[in-house]
């Protein structure tokens, strides 16, 4: 099994709801230093995974939609924990229909998986896993 | 699958046994920095994989058992080798009991797997890995 | 020239007034990787620049008034843009107030230099670094 | 499951065919930062999955047939794309006939798999992984 | 003083005359992890030493004039070693160019020093710091 | 001015005498991740500060002398803590004394100071910096 991993990140502000996060309950912030990776069992004809520079481009225009934002402030994310492992799945899954929607140049059926890492901190991060088939 | 995963480290002197160790079978010591990874195959209600900040204390908690020791003169290590791999599993099989007895704040049933990632310098680490149930 | 370095790291919220700020002018976040650095021509009768426990906790203390906070929603900050630049040098001012007053467990006029940098991101940081005296 | 991973590196030339590689179909370079993994079900009689110093060595050696080196001038990549996927399995294949050799000091049939990553950059990276058996 | 940090990469081919290259005589290869860093004694109205986004974009256009190339092949580098130190100036001068020039969004005068920092791996750096004034 | 920086490590116990250490009064360890620098006003006619691979080989030398030791039975140190910064000053003076020797390949004077930074984890470290002449 071959991995391809591309790293950009965000900067946004959120707020959590619950006991469970403590402090995390008022209005604060993030830089999350994303990985995302693309596996496939064979590399192609060229000798890739994927086109990283299209890996790099799609995980940048996805990410546009994060940066900048208080994702409190989000529709699609209202009533939701923006957790790093919420953000973790929902970065994973448009990467994932990204791929099978064939924008990292490669016949999407010859990709296997997508994974998306999240680094919060040195000392934290989350990871989201599918399977794309 | 999610993942998550937080940081912290021990200081510690041991010695080996066994000419395969070289030089190392003098007492000389390690600063391990250890990752524990927590998996879950869904996130809960509020967003998690398990409570982070029990997360960082149950970890910190249990690397005090091994902190600024000479684990040559731990009782429960009489006679092992405590390499960075058997320190791995040591610290993963403790972080899955207290899984499984629910100090993640998690159901204990909807936690997976746990992984312990020990790194002994910049160029060499280990990891162990366990499935729960 | 010694320097002692302790790293800990917050988590907050905040937005930039000014056009050069583009996209950053939104209320977005950031986690801040803090690395504060003492200086001192010598060390101790202790072979220590500081007591490298104090100076976790110092710094812990410290960034506990701004971890986990609306930077915008800070009286202190009011009217201020809360810049990485202006971040590092308001942890360092106080990290030096900290040293004059001893809380480092070093005789205070034996330290010469505090230096705070502020990792935003895998791509950009800043710092800042002063003299005591 | 047990991970036992070591770090070296190489520093190489080489140019690509392909439209998809862009600028890259030039004569360049990279530094590959090489992080050679051996899995294991269990740990010997010695605590250890592998002689660490075995597998620098293994490492070191095998690398040392790609370092400061044109790859485009080695006859056994002819008309090859040695992309870092590439490289990865390659490294890989070969680090894994060092393991059914006994290279590792291990009793080959209690080694499980092989996994290599390429990191190129800080913000980019490939891996490969084989079972043995 | 402020120092404001931006970092990003290059990968490119050479070679080096001189016995004490060794290997490195031979064509080969680098990434080197470029990080610039614009000092200044004091922050502007804004509260930033210069705009980071134009930091990112000055940069980015002065690595593109080496990034993906063989700099053997380089008019203006005809006869010269293009060491890790050697580049390491060569891209201090043209950032302290473009700062004297006002390309940060900074008064030049207001800015006191580059500095440029190369990674050519996990184990090997070098660094070049120049005043501007 | 210029820099060059060679990484490498060692693992070492020791432990410490004075209340101020706390529980690192206890024999412990650590592995110290040593990053050593040469410093020189410019670059000598082949493009380099030092021989890189001599500054490697000098830097293993040194370091071997303290490698895989219990420092507090090496009788140099007889009285002595070992602290990081202690040590950051040990590897340091030695390497200026191999700088003015000659043993990096460069002539003497033209050299001007060594920097020796000590990474003890993942969040502490510690440096020392001494001129040449």
């Amino acid at each position: 099994m071959f991995t391809l991993e591309v790293r950009d990140h965000i900067m946004i502000a959120h707020s959590f709801r619950g006991a469970v996060f403590g402090p995390a309950q008022a209005l604060h912030g993030a830089t999350f230093v994303v990985d995302a990776a693309i596996m496939a069992k064979d590399i192609d004809a060229n000798g890739i995974v994927a086109d990283i520079g299209r890996a790099h481009d799609v995980l940048k225009a996805l990410l546009a939609t994060l940066n900048y934002k208080n994702l409190d402030d989000v529709p699609e994310f209202k009533g939701i924990n923006t957790t790093t492992e919420f953000l973790a799945r929902h970065i994973c899954d448009r990467l994932a229909d990204a791929a099978r929607a064939g924008q990292f140049g490669r016949e999407p059926r010859e990709l296997s998986a997508i994974r998306v890492m999240l680094s919060e901190s040195h000392v934290a991060r989350a990871s989201y896993e599918t399977a794309l088939w």
